[in-house]
């Protein structure tokens, strides 16, 4: 079990840098997603909720597992060449690109979800940057749109819940 | 198991007629999910697909569990005065009305979680009222804006795969 | 938002000591999801870890839900009597009472899923027990047994990871 | 969208087969699961139950990215050598697997879930194969043994369930 005591947050935001997003990204994300209830809320207030996130042992997976495929469809290096194709257009049924995403989510409870689904589909700032990117272009951006909003998500929901004393 | 082979659809569309739920309503909240890929998308041509979401056992068994806790909690027939305290004022951060309605979704796959995330917060057409309607005013809302939601966004998701011959 | 700032783990464990649930008979349950991986693990060990678990406030309005719909059910205080016939016979196929379960369960991640669905299908300890109670004897715990699985199965997850630091 | 309306059914089940899994070894746990409610259960009564799921566009996505992300792995193609080193262990908190798994699951409703919860715990028949052959031998199956027990579970599920008439 050695490897599971390991913390792979700065390994993730190396990932996530070299993929073009970086911490404060995400957090614009999250801002948006709360700026409905509190509208005078800045970024920089959301950049604790997102580490927050980030330090979480299976959101740090799923990143690792969501980098790892688009850059391995964009490389070729998928002997299904039915599936690269299918990470390649970006296809909008494919709907394993959610499903890793909802695994992040579904740890901060059902309002993240929510927010999840808002965001997915609504495209805000760096997320509509990475899906126009990625669609056939031969770069590919599928999964990694997705779990950024899954993380922004995650961490408005944080935020959202932080005046709890509760911990894991 | 007698009772699980009664078909509970009738009873279903008259508890939701009850309360103020038509499934034209639930089709024009289906079309609206739509209406980004089919700009000229009639509410009509969604009927079919909210009539098949509503043939789902788990989906009648979930809409007879919240509009149960809805009428419960507005006629003050919960023992657990907290409970009853939660539901009446539409607590935003209670969360069990999300999970069910995720149950729901759930059975559509992951395109229809995000399209309920979408509409949840949007909160188009009824869902808008019934929000409206519920929040301190003594009638309690506050499962069943969620249960249209996801039966909204798993219509829409029904209707965008139905070129598919599968069934389950 | 103030009911939501109160806490409610008081509430709850008096609520599940009402339907003849302790503390200590989930830890059982969660000690015994371990003991493959922990032979000489003693149920004082997982105490701690159901107190996590029962201080998360998605938790706390779960159990108040579930144990409300027993309740009510077996008081007969549901108008819709096809509901009540559903939770009093504890109908196989009724569905909701493992969704409300799988709330708990996400919010532990994937690992506690899959603890849940051993438990609810082994039935160990009193989740047999109640069980057992429930089925077409007047008294109802279609939801409790479920909760109670979930609840042990998040404290078990709960306790596998804690060599880690992190918090929500 | 031309990709998504192919059929992927022969490709995965080329791709399951090329793993040493048959249809019949899923059929098989998806006996295992029922056999308690019907003792004679033939697993050629699961061979159709079986192929319906796998008839399932989300389910064969997931099945085609998941021997994916196991081939991989074990080829040595993944620049993400703490990822690759995750999968060659099949370290027991990763996680991601059983969130590909429970994308499977959850279309096939809630006791889908406790089904592949139980399974995966019991590790029956060709699971514990693959599982024994998959952890620090060079093979990867951190992936597939998950996917057969959800494809076995939702199996078993829609069998259960398969005295209605509904299709989806």
């Amino acid at each position: 079990m050695e490897n599971e005591e390991k913390d792979y947050l700065e390994h993730c935001i190396a990932l996530l840098e070299e993929r073009g997003v970086h911490v404060e990204d995400i957090a614009d994300c999250a801002r948006y997603l709360q700026s409905s209830y509190y509208t005078s809320l800045k970024s920089e207030e959301l950049i604790s909720s997102v580490y927050k996130v980030l330090s979480k042992r299976e959101v740090q997976f799923a990143i690792m597992t969501a980098i790892a495929l688009d850059k391995a469809a964009e490389e070729h290096l998928l002997a299904d060449k039915e599936l690269e194709s299918l990470l390649l257009s970006d296809a909008p049924l494919y709907g394993v690109d959610e499903v890793l995403a909802y695994g992040i989510c579904n740890t901060y409870g059902s309002i993240a979800l929510t927010n999840f689904g808002y965001i997915d589909k609504d495209k805000y700032g760096i997320i509509s940057k990475l899906n126009a990117a990625g669609k056939n272009t031969g770069h590919c951006n599928t999964f990694i749109d997705d779990i950024v909003g899954a993380i922004a998500a995650a961490a408005a929901s944080h935020f959202a819940h932080n005046s709890e004393e509760e911990e894991e």
